[in-house]
């Protein structure tokens, strides 16, 4: 039995998205539990046999500071949800609040992984190979180091082989080119630290990669800091904006244009399902001793229950022990100094 | 008469794509006169009265180290066309050359203005008001402190006051959230200089902007630095070709579609009219004092021809005159210290 507890609180819908959510998850994984957090009256009318409501009496708001989240709001259903994954009532929390203060309260409550210094958040994004690339920090971390960069490489790797059931995914490090000699000296350094670790079979490393290999699908897992990622993110849901804008106006202009439209539903209701944003809800916050899923804020039903099956994968397939057993594997690398030390002669 | 230098020989497709937009060029612009600079032999079959051949006997490859194109190759139609802008043959030079050996050259040649440390590159993106962003840097500078991030935006807002004939463009900060207190030090240590810049009438900075915030049109310079533009442009054309292979895909999938992409097809190339990135080829290199203009190595002749056009805007509308005037304008901030004095009681 795998359980999950649900903030039913967060989000800019709420419950009226995360209950039906929950409803359809529960119908479909008839071996799943869920933990329903949240204010008691607004969560009772919800009965079924494999769902409990725990109680909390705080919300943590969308606009709410980080410090308010973790310091002022002890009983909120964020902290409440990943308290059960802490006390180990569930094996994974599911949230679609205010993504800062999911990360603090996890943090504090779970706290990061031997050999890891800092969590990452892992999103997936649709590639032109009908699969989806992998790529981590999403934003957790704006200034890293290479050896940082190397931990959400291996986190990465783990998570992967979960989604994919691929043992030895690959693995690029986002660069301004394809040659070794590219980027900021941190980034160089990684490419060093990320080759050491190609050499000692921890990691399926084949090099530089440019952002437009996210959605080539050239690597399984591409890796950068945060701000680079999260700009990566936004530009490319800006862009996808920009395109369905273009389209819908172009599609309406006229009478002619409109018939077009109708010719061609079947064609751009393909489309719309293969470019579906929804499908890849459900970002991972990597590296902590416990399993916390992040939803897009402002998801409706269908996005926030990929969200809870994502969560509920990641739980069947153990990822947290093959995050562990992956960082212990390749301790030696993540604790070695940041240059190779001469080798011995004794 | 605004006269431009021409590499010729530059780019994926050299001569067979340089020399009939340079025809194309001159039948629309008649008061413009081209310097084509190449080897002799190839460019003598080129014979327009307002186009003359300038002799360079090498050619810099898309694959050439910087050292080689910079050291070796002194004679190649890059570095000539660059010298003309230098001796005051030509107001502007255009190639579709190694971008990288393009910068050294010119840096070398042309010097930076007073005032600016480093040259930036900066393109412009379609947004969805149906305009265009202009986002610098693009690759010049990987690693940027915050005065080097104002210098952007001070030369940014020129070039946009030359295109859009706009003298208060609007000047957005690339950040990982809207709000003043994200990002990393120095990105916060930016915000603190446009803001100054703002006060004093140097720039119409608007704040913080996200990724998503470049096809939204929300400022009309976005200035970030050369890892991350170069990262979001990437991502971008990556997403865009992902996007119209699925539209290709799904068209083509059986007759029924294929007859609805017939049906489709005025929208469908009013679509692709739109997203079409050879309208906005041609990204400028600033700071330099001299013109330069960088066309994508893969560029056809009608991209090719945007280039000259709009070195040719930049030339005729004293681009450089503009940027110079700015930059003395900002002077006081950009030569003030990194946080403000304390104000003296004198």
């Amino acid at each position: 039995m795998i359980v999950l507890a649900v903030d039913c609180m967060g989000g800019d819908h709420g419950l009226s998205v995360t209950l039906p959510a929950c409803r359809q998850f529960l119908d479909n994984h008839p071996d799943a539990q869920l933990l329903l957090v949240g204010r008691p009256d607004d969560l009772q009318g919800f009965a079924h046999e494999r769902a409990r409501v725990v109680p909390a009496t705080e919300v943590v708001a969308m606009e709410d500071a980080v410090e308010v989240a973790l310091r002022k709001k002890k009983d909120s259903s964020m902290r409440v949800a990943i308290q059960q994954v802490k006390d180990g009532a569930a094996q994974a929390a599911v949230s679609a609040g205010n993504t800062g203060a999911l990360m603090a309260i996890a943090r504090y409550l779970l706290k990061t992984l031997e050999g890891i210094e800092r969590p990452a958040i892992a999103t997936q994004m649709p590639n032109a190979k009908g699969s989806a690339t992998t790529v981590l920090d999403l934003g957790a971390n704006v200034d890293c180091t290479a050896e940082h960069l190397l931990q959400f490489a291996v986190m990465g790797s783990a998570l992967v082989s979960v989604l994919k059931n691929d043992d030895q995914p690959t693995v690029g490090l986002l660069n301004i080119g394809e040659e070794a000699i590219k980027g900021s000296d941190e980034i160089k350094r990684a490419g060093e630290l990320l080759r050491a670790a190609k050499a000692s079979g921890d990691l399926n490393f084949i090099g530089n990669v440019e952002g437009n290999d996210i959605f080539k699908g050239t690597a399984d897992i591409v890796v950068c800091d945060g701000f680079v990622g999260n700009v990566a993110l936004k530009t490319s849901e800006g862009l996808a904006m920009m395109i369905v804008q273009f389209l819908r106006e172009e599609f309406s202009r006229n009478l002619l244009t409109k018939l077009a439209a109708a010719v061609s539903y079947p064609v751009l209701s393909a489309l719309k399902k293969r470019m579906d944003h929804r499908r890849y809800n459900g970002a991972a916050l990597l590296g902590l001793r416990g399993l916390v899923f992040k939803s897009h804020g402002s998801a409706d039903a269908v996005a926030f229950e990929q969200a809870l099956c994502r969560a509920y994968d990641a739980a069947s397939h153990q990822l947290l022990a093959r995050v562990q057993s992956r960082i212990a594997h390749a301790a030696p690398l993540l604790a070695a100094p940041a240059r190779p030390a001469v080798p011995s002669v004794a």
